[in-house]
């Protein structure tokens, strides 16, 4: 029998839903990994308890410590902040800085091996912020902590990737991120992830910039200066990319089959296309990271938060998304 | 019994599948109007041997010439073009200039009041470039020929609307189209033509312009400067706004039912939205015109056409669209 990889789940904002897509995700994650949660015991062990769990909080120091089962949660305590009083729905700086000291503590785990990979609940910027902690997202935290320059965030859902050239950044300031160079990039790094994903060179779809993708130049030429010449470049490589296309028409021709991933220019051109095709099902993949790592692709859900409503499926799909790159990275 | 709207449908660039989505559509939109066709006859007659429909066509020079019937598919002709040697799926100057032509004659006919209403099959861009005919699409013909200034194109489906501030223009051109006056006037237009074709007030969601709606200032403060007063003068007038929301969340809240109207910034961002959501059930709706005109909502489909496989739905639903909107410019 292969040994499932050991994989945390940090369990983000605990003012969110983060601790109870654990709890009721948490019978689907035993069959797909050997999960440890990272976090807060104590947070833990009220969201096994609201989600009617029969599963108990067992407290470790080592992510080898005791075997997760049915029964069996184990917590590793990654933060020394007091989050007794901690209400769910709201921000605190105290929740912030955990949902921190959480993913800190993950990352250390997984670069000393100690773990396969990381897959992430969600956190609250404005937490962060509260903290004085000035990350946009996860991903940031992230590439600082493991020293990395080139990475990107990709969306993921029914076998389709995206990912996006810019992302957290103004619309404003998209052009000047926007070179051949950045955008081949971002193409290697699809192909990279979703071959293994797919166990097949992905069809890549580049998206276009411009409306209608410039017209043949009416509308900017982005198209013919950049993109197309990035694409070409990809070709050239031998990677299956094609574009740059209307990006209207080419999510349409995703959910067709007709791509295995799409490279999007900017934040929401890839975001708007996802959430739609795909809502909770959608899986948020760190690309270009020394480390496996996905994420839900859905926020804290404060509005919901507590009543054991959330739906875990974006975890459990985020937990089979890093188990099988856990698998692929550890075999390669 | 109420007398339905007469309604003229050009035939767009007929080397593409605008003859024969009118004629597949042709039973569907007697339920709905008074359909004469603007365009060429022969092609017409082609489209409907092809697609198998008992209707011939009636050459007429007056909109009220014949009553259109299930046998009877009156036709103006609108073009001096010699479109005989038009190759199906293939750009032409000749086409171009042709399709041209067909909404010249509607446009001048219905400002003539000799019908209510234009709904457009597809034309082909570079056909019309092709005949040096330099316009982005439909809507700006037609509002240079209406001498109209203030306008917009409204996709809708399925009951929502989506308007845009910018349209046809590159990325890099949007922002300085971006005033608060520009976007007010859309939420203005928004809420006019949704009230006619919901009979309500509609909830109107605006979109914001940069990822998560900046995130408090974090990315970008178009949202704060320019798109929160423009929502909020909007309100001041009485209009159901809200906003600017982070766009990739708002159309999932939209499809959910929790808004009527949406008012995109940019051409994708409305446009990757509507196409996923509706297909080819989406509609065009020029809005700030002084006369009532609706569109499918794809293009010529130069690869499929011919073939008669191309689905008139969107055609259908741009009719039923027109003729309520024209029975309501009748009753007002």
């Amino acid at each position: 029998m292969t040994t499932l990889p050991r994989l945390l789940a940090t369990m983000g904002d605990v003012a969110g839903v983060g601790p109870e897509i654990i709890a009721k995700g948490w019978p689907h994650l035993l069959d797909l990994c050997r999960p440890v949660v990272v976090g807060d015991p104590a947070w833990l062990e009220r969201a096994l308890v609201a989600v009617k769990s029969p599963a108990r909080v067992q407290v470790v120091r080592e992510t080898d410590e005791v075997s997760a089962s049915a029964q069996i949660v184990p917590c590793l305590t990654a933060s020394d902040q007091d989050l007794r009083h901690v209400l769910t729905g709201c921000v605190t700086a105290a929740a912030g800085r955990a949902a921190y000291d959480f993913l800190c503590k993950a990352i250390d785990l997984t670069m000393r091996r100690q773990a396969d990979g990381i897959v992430t609940a969600p956190l609250h910027k404005e937490g962060l912020r509260a903290a004085s902690l000035h990350y946009p997202g996860h991903t940031e935290i992230l590439a600082e902590r493991t020293g990395t320059r080139q990475f990107g965030m990709m969306l993921y859902a029914d076998g389709l990737g995206v990912v996006h050239v810019t992302l957290h950044m103004g619309l404003r300031e998209v052009f000047r991120h926007l070179t051949a160079e950045a955008i081949l990039e971002k193409i290697r790094l699809l192909d990279g992830v979703m071959s293994k994903l797919n166990g097949r060179r992905p069809r890549i779809g580049v998206a276009a910039l411009n409306p209608h993708a410039s017209d043949g130049g009416l509308f900017g030429d982005d198209e013919e200066k950049i993109i197309g010449p990035a694409v070409a470049r990809g070709q050239a490589e031998g990677l299956n990319a094609s574009g740059p296309w209307p990006c209207d028409t080419l999510f349409v021709r995703a959910r067709r089959g007709e791509f295995d991933g799409v490279v999007a220019m900017y934040h929401d051109q890839g975001h708007i296309a996802m959430k739609l095709l795909a809502g909770w099902r959608a899986v948020n993949i760190s690309v270009g990271l020394p480390l496996v790592r996905t994420s839900v692709a859905h926020g804290t859900a404060y509005d919901i938060a507590g009543q054991g409503i959330a739906d875990p499926t974006s975890l459990i799909e985020a937990v089979r998304v890093a188990a099988r790159l856990a698998a692929h990275s550890a075999s390669s």
